[in-house]
């Protein structure tokens, strides 16, 4: 059993508006709890800090839930086991686990994990092999899938997201541009990460710098930032460029709703949609299938079609503008010799 | 040869300023063309008018080349051979030809296709079984990927895309939600298309009245409309959705890069961007794949790491809030118990 008399953990107090302040979280001191049957009490020793927590701040629907105001923030820490009532789990027993922010918490092994002190140093779960490794690594790979010799940029670029995405980039032989704050910021993404850039986004310019320092363009773009960094970057997208919404940390202080951009980016986000641009020429090789398929089913009845023609090429503008309004029913064509046919 | 002495074509005399009017376009009169060596003349039968072309009016880069001032508007149409030094086409055939708004014009046989008059309406080549059908099939199928039980919905569903998006989502056991201008329209997209539910955009309440007809959410949206209805489908939108972005016709008439919603739309479009949001529990059963990757690359020195780890439970608020300013460095950490450990 530990020594100490009391347990400590950090409450959430009031929702922050905009950006949190010290005074929305408040430090309680509770007594030890005992666990009871089946439970084992665990020591917390490392606390991860990320982003998302921000979002559970809010009481508005995400895809985390809200912290009810009064409870412990919620988060991973690495924990020890100093007592315990579960036969998997024997005091001294490295683990992750989900208890959030205190120094020590009962857990009946719900999202627990082993985790081996000797493989790596512990706070590497939480970090380059634990969720935000992960994080880099399943949807660069996944939904980004940079090719050799594409471009691959992403912001936050010191940061454990961030820093993965573009060493992962480099693996795959794709070239990486980093965007972070500060020069040694900076230098540490080209220098010891091994980007092929980074820009200072604190220094004036950036859309221009990073056109630069993209020269054929972006094919991937790892999006964790949102607002200012986004709009540098969809110029410079190229067709058939995959976009990861992974984090949109500029506007999580924001007021919801704000603006139709960033409600936009945060739902998909949240709901993980996927929204994709498309030109029918891009399935050209579909063409057959189509043709064979829908031909039988306008042969059985199941596809039905209506054409509104117009006679006389002459018509074409004014057919043409009615169409941008609406005005048309059905496909829209112009008999173009109405006479002679 | 036609009997005709001249051909006419309408040229785009001025780009429009929003809404085209017909000041815009010019009918000119020109001698009938004579085919060369290796050509053909044709009669265009049929001009299919489609959204797609008031890009084209404008000089802004978009998947479309802009149409020159003063050249003949481009598009579809279906037309008859009446004179051809080409092997491959005789006088008699039909063909759909991408020559535009004009009675005649010489082909060198570039993106002709030969039509069957006796398999289908030669008509049915511009819609249901042309361009407007293939994109609503590829779209539909290769992005939305709809399910049976699932919900569909399209705007424009009594237009050509509109109409075959609605009755493949049937087709293949989806539910069909169409939104149209007027009771006509929807009475048509409702009984004879057979979606499920057909909603006017013209009454009140779009908003809650689309929210009723999907009462299990939106799964697929095929969107070729944007602005309004792009923010009346959000909202209901499930997790995992698929939009497909097919056109922004409400858009089509805006000024360029006055919202930026509409800019990003408008490039997920024209460059055929993907965006997709994902969390990295989505994708759980890549964990263990993850972890024995990026271990190695570790050990290989391939993949870099830096904490920066504040001590102290009590420091965690503060912590939490320059995070979110960019004044860490590296993976943020919390060590709970510094003076124990």
């Amino acid at each position: 059993m530990p020594t100490e008399a009391n347990a400590r953990r950090i409450v959430l107090a009031v929702r922050p508006k905009g950006q949190p302040k010290p005074g929305d979280f408040r430090m309680e001191e509770v007594p030890m709890p005992t666990p009871g049957p089946g439970q084992v009490l665990l020591r917390v020793r490392y606390l991860s800090l990320d982003p998302y927590m921000r979002g559970r701040m809010d009481d508005r629907k995400s895809y985390a839930k809200p912290t009810p105001l009064g409870d412990v923030m919620g988060g991973e820490n690495i924990a020890e086991v100093v007592s315990s009532n579960l036969s998997d789990y024997a005091v001294g027993d490295t683990v992750s686990s989900q208890t959030g922010w205190c120094t020590h918490a009962i857990s009946d092994g719900t999202n627990l994990r082993k985790i081996d002190p000797k493989a790596a140093p512990v706070t590497t779960a939480l970090g380059v092999l634990g969720m935000p490794g992960f994080t880099a690594y399943s949807g660069l790979f996944t939904i980004g899938k940079p090719l050799a010799g594409e471009t691959v940029v992403v912001a936050a670029a010191s940061g454990p997201v961030g820093s993965m995405v573009g060493q992962l980039a480099n693996i795959v032989g794709a070239r990486a541009v980093g965007i972070a704050g500060g020069p040694e910021k900076c230098t540490y993404v080209k220098e010891v990460l091994g980007f092929d850039e980074a820009l200072n986004h604190h220094e004036a310019d950036l859309p221009a710098r990073l056109a630069a320092a993209c020269p054929k363009g972006v094919d991937v773009y790892f999006e964790n930032v949102g607002g200012a960094i986004w709009q540098a970057v969809l110029p410079l997208l190229n067709d058939f460029a995959r976009v990861p919404v992974c984090g949109l940390i500029a506007s999580y202080n924001g007021t919801a709703g704000s603006d139709p951009l960033a409600t936009t980016m945060r739902e998909v986000l949240a709901r993980r949609l996927t929204l994709r641009g498309f030109i029918n020429r891009d399935f050209a090789e579909q063409m057959p299938k189509f043709q064979r398929e829908v031909s039988a089913w306008i042969a059985e009845g199941r596809i039905r079609y209506r054409e509104d023609i117009v006679d006389g090429l002459e018509k074409a503008p004014e057919a043409f503008i009615g169409m941008l309004e609406g005005s048309n029913f059905g496909k829209l064509l112009v008999k173009v010799e109405a006479a002679a046919t």
